[in-house]
C-alpha cells in the first residue's frame, strides 16, 4: 500500500519519517540509475525536489489504480526536466514498476520521455518549457472552483523558472479568483544551469508572491519531512480564499556528498564510476550493468497512457440564420452564438459548462452578452495573454468547454508557444480571434494578424476555421463547442455581407452543417477557380461578377473555410477545371496559397496558378485601401484571373 | 524654439508652467481633432499621459532638426496606442507641423499610423502590442551603459499593461545591470479597456517594481507640472545604480469634463457634436469641417522617416577551416567564430562592438569562450526569453552587433512575436539557436524546435540560414555579424561530420564565401535531386552513395543553407533534371518542402516530388532513432528517391 498520511495528525510519526527515508533511498537510486543509463537527463533537481514530491503524494488524494479518476487531486510538475524524480516517486506509489521506468527512460517509443508527459501514469500535464506549469495548475484549480469540486492542486516549480514573466500573470489570476485550492511548491535550491540564481538573475520570490497577494511560507529545510508535512497539510486544508506558496530551501543533488550544491548536476548524469560511488553512499547495490544489458531489449510500451478522450455532451442550441440583407460582423455572430450556447448549456446557479476567457477586450470580442448570461462562466484575465492561453488549455481538459477570445495578434502571434504546448497536451481549447488580417485596418501592423495559419500549421493537432460570413460563423462556433480538440476560429473586425447563392438566397442557411475538411462551391465555374476564405470572400464574389459580366468568363468560387483540415479533393477538382487564383487576407507565403501548392505538387499537378495575399506588412488605414494596396480588391482579383486565363 | 528646461533649477518658473499649460491646450486640441477626423484611435490615454510627455520632452536632450542624432536621449512609448498624444507633442516640439499630422493620421500611406511607428520623426520604437516597450527601453539603456555614453532613456507605460509578465523580466534586467539611466513613467489612470485596473486584474506596481529593486516614486497628481518636473529631473540625474519608476496618478480624458475617468474613451473618438463641446471647453475654434475637407486630398508622405540604416563596420576575422576528419558540433564552431569576432572587434577596456546575450544556457550555446574574452560584452538574462529577444532587438539598433543565443524552442517558438516586433523595427538581431530539430533527441518534443522556418517565414524581413557543417557555420556566423538585418542561424545539438567533396577534400574550404540566396550543389546528379540543409545533409550524402552504389542512380545533392532568401534558380534547375525529394529536420508542411512547392507552382512546374520531414511530434530518444521513425535516415531517403525514379 502506498503511503498516505492521516491529515488529522499535526505532525508525522517517527514511523512515517522512517518510511519516507526508505522511500527516499529507493527513489534516489532510481534517479541516479535512470539518468546514468540514459547518459542524459537531470539528476540534480530531481534529488532536491524529491522530498517535496514524496510528502506531496502522501497528502494528495490519488489512486495509482485509477490515475484519471475524477476526484483525484492534481500535481503539476512545472519543472518537466525532473522527470527522473517524478517517475521514481510515481513508481514508489505504484503507478508502474521500476523495471518499466529504468529500462525505458529516454528511449524512443518508451513510455518514459525526458521531460514529463501525460503518457506516464500519474503525470497530469506535459511540461518542458519552463514557467508554463503554474498556468496549467491555475487552470485546473480554477476549473475545480467553477465546478464547485473539492479537488486540490499542487504545482511543483523550480526557483530558476521564477524568472519567467508568465508566472507573474498566473499569480495574479490565482489571487484575483481566490484559488485557495492551489499550492505552489518551490524547490529553492538556489542553482540554475549557469550558477547561483541570485547571480544569474536576482529575484525575490517572497516579495513577488507576497506582494501580489499570495500567502507565503518559507521553509529553511526543504528536506525536513515534518516541516514539509506541516506546511503542505496546512496549505491543503486552506480555505482562506488566498492561494499559498511554499518556498522550501533545498540542496541540489541532495544526499550524494559530491553532487550537493553543484550546478553542473542540473543536466549531467553521473558517469559509471561516480554512479558506483553514489550508490555506495546510498548503501544500495550497484546493478547498473544488469540494467544496461536490460536496455538492449526492445522498449516496452504497455505503461503508455492514451490521451484523455472525455469531452462533455454539449447542446449546440438553435442555429441563428442571418437574412440576405443583414449587414453585421462575424464577431457579433460569434457573440450571439456564444450566448446561445450558454443559454442551452449553462444553468443559473449551477457550474457552467461553457466558459469564456478574455484579456481586457470583452466588448471588442463580443463576449459581453455571454458574460451577462453566465457571469459564473466568464473570466477576465487582464492583459496577460501568455498565461490566459495556457490556463485556457488546462481548463479545456477539465470538462469545461473553454472559449478564449482576443485579437488574432494576441491569441496566436503573441502566444504561439502556449498554443503549441496545449497541442502537446491534447487540449480542447476554442480560440476565437475576432480581429485578424488587414481588415483590422487603422490599428496598423502590430494588430493585423496575418500569420494565424502560418503559425498554427506548425501544430499537428490544431484545426483552423475561417468563416466567411455571420451564418457560417454561427455554425462553426457551434461546431467547435460540440467537438473535442484544439480549434482556432478567426474573423475580421468589420461588418461583412451575408453570402448568398446566385439567386440571392442565403447560402449558409438553416440546412447548412459545417464539416471540417469540406470546402463550399459558392459559385460553379467552367473556366477557372478562385479559392478563398474569410474576409475576402465578398471581394471574390464581386470579382466573379466582374469576370462574368465584363469578360464573359465562368469562374468558380470555392470557400475554403476549413483551412486545417483542408479539402484536398476540392483543390484537385479545381485544378482539373483550369487556372487557380488563391485569395487571402494572410501572409502570402504561409497561408492557403502555400497549402494549395503543396497539395497540387503532391499530386503532380501544375495548373496555371497565382497566389494573392499580403506581401508586405500592412499599413494603418481603411481596410479597403489596404486591400487595394496589396492587390486584394475585387478589380485586382479579376484582373489577376484574366491575366492567367490569357 | 521648443521648450527646454534648465535642469539646474529645482522647480519650474511660473512662466514655464504657463507655457506648458498653453502647450497642453494645443496638444489636447490635436488629440481630439485627430481621433475624431480618423473616426478611430485613442484619445483618453493620450490626454492622461499628455502632461508627462510635455514635461519629459522638455527635460530630455533631443533635437527635432536631427531626430536621429547619436547623443539624443530616448523616449519609448510602450503604449503605442497613445499615438495622438505622441504626435501632438512631437508637433509641438517642432518635429513636423500639425497639418501633416491632422491631415494624415490613420490614413493609408501617410506618415502617421494608428500605433506609434518610427517612420514618425521623434518616435524611437514601433509599439502596439502592450508590455513590449520596456524591454526596448532597457535594451537602449543597456547599450548606452555598454558604450559608456551618457544618453538617458525614458519609457512611458500604461498601468493596464503592467499586467504583462514580460515587464517583470525587463525590470529584473534593469536592476541586475544597474541601469540608472532608465526611467519608467507609468500613466496611472486606473482604467483599462474593460474598466478599473484593480477590478480587471489586481496589481500593485509599487510593490512589484520596489520588490524587484527599483527606486519607486509615486505622484499623487500626474498633471502637476512641478511635481512631474521634480520627479523626472531627479530621475534624469540619477547615478545611484538603481533605475527609477515614477508612478503618476492621472485622469483618463483629463481636461475635458465629460471624458474624465471614462474607460470608454480609451479607444473611442468623439463624434462631431461632442467634439464641438470639447473644443469649446478648451476655448479653441472648432475647425473640424475644414480638416475633414483637407483629408480628402491625397496623403502627404514627406514626413516619413526611412528605416535606420547605420550598421557598424565589423571585422569578420580569420575564418576557421575544419579538416575533413574533424568531428565536432556546429555549436562549437559557432562558439569559436564568436570568439574570433570578439578578438577581432572587442578591445579590452573598451566598449564592446560584439555583444552576446543568453538565457541561462551559456555553456550549451557555446558562448563561454566569448564571455571570457569579452566579459563586458556578455549579458546573462536568465530564463526570461521574451524580454531577452525584445531587448536584443533594441540593442541591435544601437550600433551593437547583438547575438542572442538559446535553444530553438526558446529563441523562436516561445518568442515568435518578439521577433516579429523586431522585424517591424528593422532590427539587426542575430539569433543563433543551437538546439533545433529532432536532433535535440532525448529532451523530447518541447525542446525539439521543428517550426523555426515555418514561423520566421511570416516575418517579411528575417533571413533564415541553416549551416550543414562546422565550416559553413563558421562562415555564416561571420556573415551575419558583418551584415545588417535580422538573421536567424539554426543548428542541431549533435556532433556532425565535415562535408566533403567527392574527392574527400573539404567542401566549405578556405575559399568558400557564404552568399544568401545561393544554394550549393554538394553532388551533381543527372537523374534526380535531393534538396536538403542542416543536420540531415550527411544523411542525404549517405543516401546519395547508396543510390549510386546499389542502384546506379546519379542523384544530385543540393544544400539549401539559405532558406530565406531562397535560391529559386537552383530549385528550377533541379526540376529540369528530374524528380525532387526535399529532406529536412522540420515540420513537413511548413519548411523547405512547402517553399519549394510554391516556387515550382509559381513557375508552372510539377516534377515528381516527395517532401520528407517531421510529420508528427518527435519522441524522446536518440536522434538517429527519431529520424528513422520519421523516415529521415539515409536508407529511407534513398528508398523514397528510388520509388520516385520508378
Amino acid at each position: 500500500m502506498p503511503l498516505k498520511f492521516d491529515l488529522t495528525a499535526t505532525t508525522l510519526s517517527s514511523t512515517d519519517v522512517t518510511q519516507l527515508q526508505a522511500m527516499r533511498t529507493r527513489c534516489a537510486r532510481r534517479i541516479l540509475l535512470s539518468t546514468s543509463l540514459a547518459a542524459s537527463g537531470h539528476p540534480g533537481g530531481s534529488l532536491s525536489s524529491l522530498d517535496m514530491l514524496l510528502v506531496a503524494y502522501s497528502i494528495l488524494n490519488h489512486n495509482p489504480l485509477h490515475p484519471r479518476m475524477a476526484e483525484r487531486d492534481r500535481l503539476v510538475a512545472s519543472i518537466g526536466h525532473i522527470s527522473p524524480g517524478m517517475y521514481s516517486v510515481l513508481a514508489e506509489y505504484g503507478y508502474f514498476n521500476e523495471t518499466d521506468f529504468l529500462s525505458g527512460f529516454r528511449r524512443t517509443g518508451s513510455g518514459f520521455p525526458g521531460h514529463v508527459e501525460s503518457i506516464v501514469p500519474g503525470v497530469e500535464w506535459d511540461t518542458g518549457n519552463l514557467g508554463q506549469g503554474l498556468s496549467a495548475a491555475v487552470g485546473m484549480a480554477q476549473s475545480f472552483k467553477l465546478k464547485k469540486s473539492s479537488n486540490r492542486v499542487f504545482c511543483l516549480m523550480g526557483d530558476g523558472e521564477q524568472q519567467k514573466g508568465q508566472i507573474t500573470e498566473a499569480i495574479r489570476h490565482a489571487v484575483k479568483y481566490k484559488l485557495d485550492n492551489l499550492t505552489v511548491l518551490i524547490d529553492r535550491n538556489k542553482l540554475q544551469i549557469c550558477g547561483n540564481t541570485e547571480e544569474v538573475m536576482p529575484q525575490c520570490m517572497q516579495k513577488l508572491y507576497g506582494g501580489l497577494g499570495f500567502n507565503t511560507v518559507k521553509l529553511e529545510d526543504g528536506h525536513d519531512y515534518n516541516a514539509l508535512y506541516q506546511a503542505m497539510r496546512s496549505a491543503y486544508q486552506n480555505i482562506s480564499g488566498i492561494p499559498t506558496v511554499i518556498i522550501a530551501r533545498t540542496i541540489m543533488g541532495k544526499g550524494i556528498s559530491f553532487m550537493e550544491n553543484k550546478a553542473k548536476y542540473h543536466g549531467s548524469p553521473l558517469p559509471p564510476d561516480d554512479l558506483a560511488k553514489a550508490l555506495a553512499e546510498l548503501g544500495v547495490e550497484n546493478d547498473f550493468p544488469q540494467w544496461q544489458e536490460r536496455r538492449k531489449q526492445p522498449v516496452s510500451t504497455h505503461t503508455i497512457m492514451s490521451p484523455r478522450t472525455h469531452y462533455p455532451q454539449v447542446q449546440a442550441g438553435q442555429p441563428v440564420v442571418y437574412a440576405a440583407d443583414k449587414l453585421t460582423d462575424c464577431r457579433s455572430a460569434y457573440g450571439t452564438a456564444l450566448l446561445g450556447l450558454a443559454q442551452a448549456n449553462n444553468k443559473a446557479g449551477e457550474p457552467p459548462l461553457i466558459v469564456g476567457i478574455s484579456c481586457d477586450l470583452e466588448g471588442s470580442v463580443k463576449m459581453d452578452d455571454f458574460h451577462k448570461q453566465s457571469p459564473q462562466g466568464y473570466l477576465e484575465l487582464g492583459i496577460q495573454e501568455h498565461h490566459a492561453a495556457a490556463t485556457a488549455g488546462a481548463m479545456s481538459c477539465e470538462g469545461l468547454v473553454t472559449f478564449f477570445s482576443t485579437f488574432g495578434s494576441f491569441a496566436v502571434s503573441e502566444v504561439y508557444n502556449q498554443n503549441r504546448l496545449n497541442d502537446f497536451n491534447h487540449a480542447n481549447v476554442k480560440i476565437v480571434a475576432t480581429h485578424v488580417g488587414l481588415d483590422v485596418g487603422e490599428d496598423g501592423p502590430t494588430h493585423q494578424c496575418i500569420d494565424y495559419l502560418g503559425l498554427l500549421k506548425n501544430c499537428f493537432r490544431f484545426s483552423v476555421f475561417m468563416p466567411c460570413d455571420p451564418n457560417q460563423t454561427d455554425r462553426i462556433v457551434r461546431y467547435v463547442a460540440t467537438h473535442a480538440g484544439n480549434h482556432f476560429v478567426g474573423m475580421g473586425r468589420s461588418k461583412t455581407p451575408v453570402i448568398t447563392k446566385e439567386d440571392g438566397s442565403v447560402f449558409y442557411d438553416a440546412n447548412y452543417v459545417f464539416t471540417p475538411g469540406k470546402a463550399d462551391w459558392l459559385r460553379q465555374g467552367s473556366d477557372a477557380t478562385l479559392i478563398t476564405y474569410g474576409a475576402l470572400t465578398p471581394a471574390c464574389l464581386a470579382a466573379w461578377q466582374l469576370l462574368q459580366q465584363e469578360s464573359g468568363k465562368s469562374v468558380g468560387v470555392l470557400n475554403m473555410a476549413s483551412l486545417i483540415p483542408l479539402d484536398k479533393e476540392a483543390i484537385l477538382a479545381a485544378a482539373k477545371i483550369g487556372p487557380i487564383v488563391t485569395v487571402e487576407d494572410h501572409h502570402i507565403e504561409t497561408g492557403l496559397g502555400a497549402s494549395v501548392a503543396t497539395v497540387l505538387l503532391d499530386h503532380g499537378l501544375a495548373p496555371k496558378m497565382k497566389r494573392l495575399g499580403v506581401h508586405q506588412y500592412g499599413g494603418s488605414g481603411k481596410p479597403s485601401d489596404l486591400y487595394k494596396l496589396q492587390g486584394l480588391d475585387a478589380e485586382s482579383i479579376a484582373r489577376t484571373m484574366l491575366a492567367l486565363l490569357g
